[in-house]
């Protein structure tokens, strides 16, 4: 008969790979895709490295998990805010600006997640989040034209430069940690955005 | 004495050079990066494996000298476009609708430049060459807010949302192949890059 893992012994194990996921985490925002070795994510975890693989074939399968858990949230808080209270043009602009600000309020972690080189299955991860930012913005575009707000447009093709557009202009600033510039960039970027959709400016 | 190539070795070195970038360029275009393995290019070019190694040491040498000499040749013509004849508007229009239209005629060079997972070392080229886009594309904004054409804003983070907002528009256009959507793409992508920066929308 095989020999079968009791309850107790499971929520161990599922409890000890959650912390090495939060530890690869941090270690993944501190130190980037290429420094994060499974040999310093044991260390920060404090075990062995054959341990880490006792929940992890590879390092690029911890990889893509710490890049799903966290993109997963970002998607998740967009996906409240442009679905949230507001008129679309509102929810649009809180959006872009709740996006940004917690991109630049944990930089090297939304660096990583991003911009920063990184292995191929991260490449893929990043592809595919990305379309569901598109979907997201996608869908507040349409209630925009839908209300009147904004004007006829491909809701598909301004989500996805909307999508762009937020990426890239947070690359240098994220790189680059002046802290100083925030409120400007928030300002500029969501100008830019508001722009983008056809949204009348101020 | 220390051997010395003669200059005929030199340029037949040089050439036989020149044609394994042409030979892998065209590799990855075809099938990928991750599938254009040293082996598929020495194949593709008619010689042994071991070749390639004496003109690169690895296959991301090869890889980041591929997408250089590409991404270069996009560079240099978005940069004759944008700083060509007409005025500054004319030209952010030419420049979006050249570059996404010469991405289109080459589907498969153009998505591994601008999105398919990559090695790290060519993650790290891209993120310098979007810089390279990105400077072009601030000259132009800035000298159409210069001559009143477009209304004042920060022409870096344009810039940026531009070079951000044309990569990821052109990403599922790229992959699906698509042919016929291509006008109608090109027409949309280059009215939501214009109403970024600000035009007057027709």
């Amino acid at each position: 008969m095989a020999y079968r893992k009791t309850p107790a012994e499971i929520s161990r194990l599922e409890a000890a790979r959650e912390r090495l996921i939060g530890c690869a985490t941090e270690v993944v925002a501190d130190v980037g895709w290429s420094q994060a070795s499974v040999n310093a994510v044991a260390d920060a975890a404090g075990i062995a490295a054959g341990s880490v693989y006792q929940h992890f074939p590879s390092k690029a399968a911890l990889a893509v998990e710490v890049f799903r858990r966290a993109a997963g949230r970002e998607v998740e808080v967009l996906g409240e805010v442009l679905g949230g209270a507001g008129d679309p043009v509102e929810r649009l602009s809180r959006g872009v600006d709740v996006f940004a600000r917690r991109a630049l309020e944990n930089r090297g972690l939304a660096y990583a997640l991003l911009a920063a080189p990184a292995e191929p299955a991260v490449g893929a991860e990043r592809l595919d989040f990305r379309r569901r930012y598109r979907a997201l913005f996608a869908e507040v575009v349409r209630e925009g034209v839908a209300a009147g707000q904004l004007p006829p447009q491909n809701a598909e093709i301004t989500a996805a430069a909307l999508t762009g557009a937020i990426g890239e202009v947070l690359v240098d600033p994220l790189a680059a940690a002046d802290e100083n510039a925030t409120q400007q960039l928030l300002a500029d970027l969501t100008a830019a955005a508001l722009r983008c959709a056809g949204a009348p400016t101020a």
